[in-house]
C-alpha cells in the first residue's frame, strides 16, 4: 500500500490529508440521515482539569488521575511488558507513553488510513510473543488502493481492515502488512437507497481487537450504516470475525466450510461494536454495541451467534420506521444481555479481574460517550446477567471511549476527546 | 382492642395522639444507630406542581396528571370496582376518592394504630368478593394491647398486624378485627444490644399485602432493626407470610408442619419489605426491601427461599460491621434480581400488564424514595433477569412510595409527603 511519507512528520495519514479537510470535503448529510454520534448539541464539553479526583464509590474509593493529556481521540491503548503504554489516536498516530510521559514523535510506518468523522486508526493488541517477535496489530479504517490523495472521502470506498507490524521500540514500524481486509469494500457513490434512516457510509466500521490467549484474535467488523448487508453470511458488514495471527480463519469457526459463509465469522446481526473482551477465566467474549436511536447494547457473543440487527432492534430507527422482525424475544436471535435506554453510547468493555479492587473481582466495567459519560460498574450473576450498576465519573464530563485493566489492576481510560487524555484509577485512601 | 373514640373526628389514631406529639417523645437515637431513612439531609423537597406534565420515555410518551393532592404520606391504595380508590394515610387515617375527588371525611372505625417515625397504617387490598362482601384488609403498625394513651411509643411493644373489616362505602368501618398478629413484638426496654448498628424498634415493620387470586394473602413481616431474629424460623421477624384470608396459614406453605418453624412463612431471610407484587400470568412473587446503607434489592420471592438477612447483604452495615456470611453467591441464600448502589430506597413494585402501554408489557415498575426519586422502569428477560432499566419522572422530585397499574391500564403512583398527592400516568401524545 502507498505510504504518504511526505506527510510523516507528526501529520495524520489520512486519504485526505488532514483531518480538517475531511470534514470541509464531505457532502451535506441527506435528509433523514443519521447523526454520527459523534458530539450531541448541547453545551460544550468540560475542559479536564488536572486531577486527581478522590471518588466514593459504593464499596470503593477511587484515585483518579491524569496519566497523560496531549492525545487527540486516543481509541485504543497495549500495556507493555517495561510498563509503557502504546496508544492509538483516531486520526492516524501511533503514540507512546513511557514512564508515565507520552512521547511527543509519533511512531512512522502506518499504512494509508481513511480517517474521516468517527473512522480511522482504532485498536491495538500486543503479539501474544511480543517480548520476542515485537509485533503489534493495529485495526483502522482503510481506504481503497490507489485511491489518489486528495480524494474526498465520501467518493472512495473504504472498509475495515488489520494490519500486523513489527514495532522497534522507538520510533518505527516495519513488515507492515494487512493480516486482514474485511469484505465490507463499501462507500463510493453511486450507494443504494437504504431503510431505516441510516447514516452515512464514513461511519460503523466496529474495529475492536481481542486476543483469546490461545492463538485467536476476534475482530469486530461494523455494518457501515448498511445495515440490509449483516444478515447477508456471505460478506463481512456486521460481524464479528474470528482469525489466526496470519489473518486465515481460525479453526473450529462456526460456519466453517458452509457455502454461502464467511469462514472467519463467528457472529452476526451487529451494528457497531466498539467494545470487545475476551474474559479467559470464564471464556466468555463481551461486546458493546450501539443501536440507532436507543437501544445500546452490552451482549455475551456465542459461538454462531446472530444478535438481530438489523431486523431486531431494541432501539428505534432514526426514520421512526418499526424494528422489522421484532424488539426482544425472536426466535433465532439473541437479545443483549443489557439494553442502554434511552442511550447509553458505550465504549469498550472489561471484566475486572486485577489484584486492587477485591470488591469488584468479575464485575463488567464499560464506559460510554454520553452525556455525562460515565464509568458504568455492573455486578454480575454467575450466569452472566446484570444484577447491579453505579455509574461513575461523571463528575469529568468527559466522553470517555476505552477501558482496560493494566496489568497491575489499576484501570486505565480514554477519553474520547479532542484534547484526549489517560486516565489511571487506583484504590483511593 | 381500645378504640379511641374521643379521637375520631378527622385526627390520627395513635398511641400516642398526633404525629406530632409522637416525635417530640421520642428519646434521642442512640450513638451510631441508623437513621430511619425518613428524610435525607438536603434541600427541602420540592414543592409537587399542579401538572400536567408530558414526558418522552424511551419509547412512550407519557402524560403524568395530579389525581388529587391533600394526602400525608399515603402509603397503599386499592381500585375500587366503581372507579374510586381507597388510600391509607400513614399517620393513621383511611380515605376514599371518588370521581377524581378526595373525600374530605376519613373512614372512621381504625383500630389504635402505632404511628409514629415510618410505622404506622399501611397496605390495603379488598378480599376478592368485595363487590358482594365489603370486606377490606388493611396492614397497620399495632402497640402492645392495653397500652394506656400517651404512651411514649418507645417505651412499648408493638408489632405488624392485618385488620379485616367491612366497609359501609361512606364513612364507616365495622366488624374490624385483626386477622394477623404478627410474632414480632418487640420494642419495650430494656432492648438486647444489637450488631451492625442497627436502627430504632419502631422501624422495619414491612407491611405490604398482595393476593394470589387463590384465595391467599402474602404480608411482608420486616425485621424492626433487629434483624438477629430473621434466621430463627420461630418467630416472624424479616419474613413473608402466605396466609389465608382468615388468618390461618395457607395450605402447602413450605414448614407447614415443622417443628420450630412458623406454620405461615413462606420465605426469610428479609430486612424491610416495602414493596410486594403477584404477577398472576407468571406465578411470580416480587418484592423490594431496603438493606443497610445501600444494596436495596428487588427479589424474586420462591418459595422457602432464604434472602440472606442479617448474613448475606449487598449493602454496608451503619457501624461498617463486615457483613457476616459474604455480599453475593453464598450458598443457601438467594441474591437480588437486581441491587441498587448506591442506594435506590425502593417502594412499591408491579409488573405491567395494562392495556395503554403496549411497549411496557411485562416490565417491572418500581418507584423510590431516593433523591432524585424515580419511577424504574425494567425490561426482564423471559427468566426475570434485568435487561435494561430507565428513570422517569425525577423532574417532579417527589418521593414515590407506591406504584400500582389501574384497572384502567393507567399507572397510579403515591408521593411519600407530608404533602402527598396520587398521580396517574396515561400515554401522551
Amino acid at each position: 500500500m502507498k505510504l504518504w511519507t511526505g506527510l510523516l512528520a507528526g501529520a495524520a495519514l489520512a486519504i485526505i490529508g488532514t483531518g480538517v479537510m475531511a470534514q470541509n470535503a464531505r457532502p451535506p448529510a441527506p435528509a433523514n440521515a443519521a447523526p454520527e454520534r459523534q458530539r450531541p448539541a448541547g453545551p460544550p464539553p468540560n475542559t479536564l482539569g488536572d486531577g486527581p479526583w478522590d471518588v466514593q464509590g459504593w464499596d470503593a474509593k477511587l484515585h483518579v488521575e491524569v496519566v497523560t493529556k496531549g492525545l487527540d481521540h486516543p481509541w485504543g491503548m497495549a500495556f507493555l511488558p517495561d510498563g509503557g503504554i502504546l496508544v492509538t489516536e483516531r486520526p492516524g498516530r501511533l503514540r507512546l507513553i513511557r514512564n508515565g510521559v507520552l512521547d511527543p514523535q509519533p511512531i512512522e510506518g502506518l499504512p494509508t488510513i481513511y480517517a474521516t468523522g468517527i473512522s480511522g486508526l482504532t485498536d491495538i493488541v500486543l503479539d501474544p510473543n511480543f517480548a520476542s517477535n515485537h509485533l503489534i496489530y493495529i485495526s483502522y479504517s482503510k481506504p481503497a488502493p490507489d485511491t489518489p490523495p486528495g480524494t474526498n472521502p465520501a467518493q472512495t470506498d473504504a472498509t475495515l481492515a488489520v494490519m500486523r507490524a513489527k514495532w522497534d521500540g522507538a520510533h518505527k514500524l516495519t513488515e507492515v502488512k494487512d493480516i486482514l481486509v474485511a469484505d465490507a469494500w463499501y462507500g463510493k457513490p453511486p450507494l443504494p437507497e437504504k431503510c431505516c434512516g441510516q447514516g452515512p457510509a464514513s461511519g460503523s466500521f466496529g474495529g475492536r481487537l481481542a486476543l483469546d490467549g490461545e492463538g485467536h484474535l476476534f475482530v469486530t467488523s461494523g455494518d457501515r450504516n448498511f445495515g440490509e448487508k449483516v444478515q447477508d453470511p456471505s460478506n463481512h458488514f456486521g460481524k464479528i470475525l474470528r482469525i489466526n495471527l496470519d489473518g486465515t480463519p481460525a479453526k473450529d469457526n462456526p460456519f466453517a466450510g458452509r457455502a454461502g459463509y464467511k469462514a472467519d465469522i463467528w457472529s452476526t446481526g451487529h451494528r457497531n461494536q466498539l467494545g470487545l473482551f475476551y474474559d479467559a477465566p470464564t471464556g466468555r467474549l463481551w461486546e458493546t454495541e450501539f443501536g440507532p436511536r436507543g437501544g445500546d447494547e452490552i451482549n455475551l457473543i456465542t459461538k454462531g451467534g446472530n444478535y438481530g440487527w438489523i431486523d431486531v432492534t431494541q432501539g428505534n430507527h432514526y426514520n421512526n420506521e418499526p424494528s422489522h422482525k421484532g424488539i426482544r424475544g425472536v426466535a433465532g436471535y439473541i437479545d443483549p444481555v443489557w439494553a442502554f435506554p434511552p442511550s447509553g453510547n458505550p465504549g469498550n468493555v472489561a471484566i475486572y479481574r486485577g489484584k486492587l479492587f477485591p470488591q469488584w473481582q468479575g464485575d463488567l466495567l464499560v464506559v460510554n460517550m454520553s452525556r455525562p459519560p460515565a464509568l458504568i460498574r455492573m455486578k454480575l450473576s454467575p450466569e452472566g446477567h446484570v444484577v447491579a450498576s453505579e455509574s461513575l465519573l461523571t463528575n469529568l464530563n468527559q466522553r470517555l471511549r476505552d477501558v482496560r485493566v493494566g496489568p497491575d489492576g489499576a484501570i486505565y481510560i480514554l477519553t474520547d476527546e479532542t484534547a484526549g487524555a489517560v486516565l489511571k484509577i487506583t484504590p483511593g485512601s
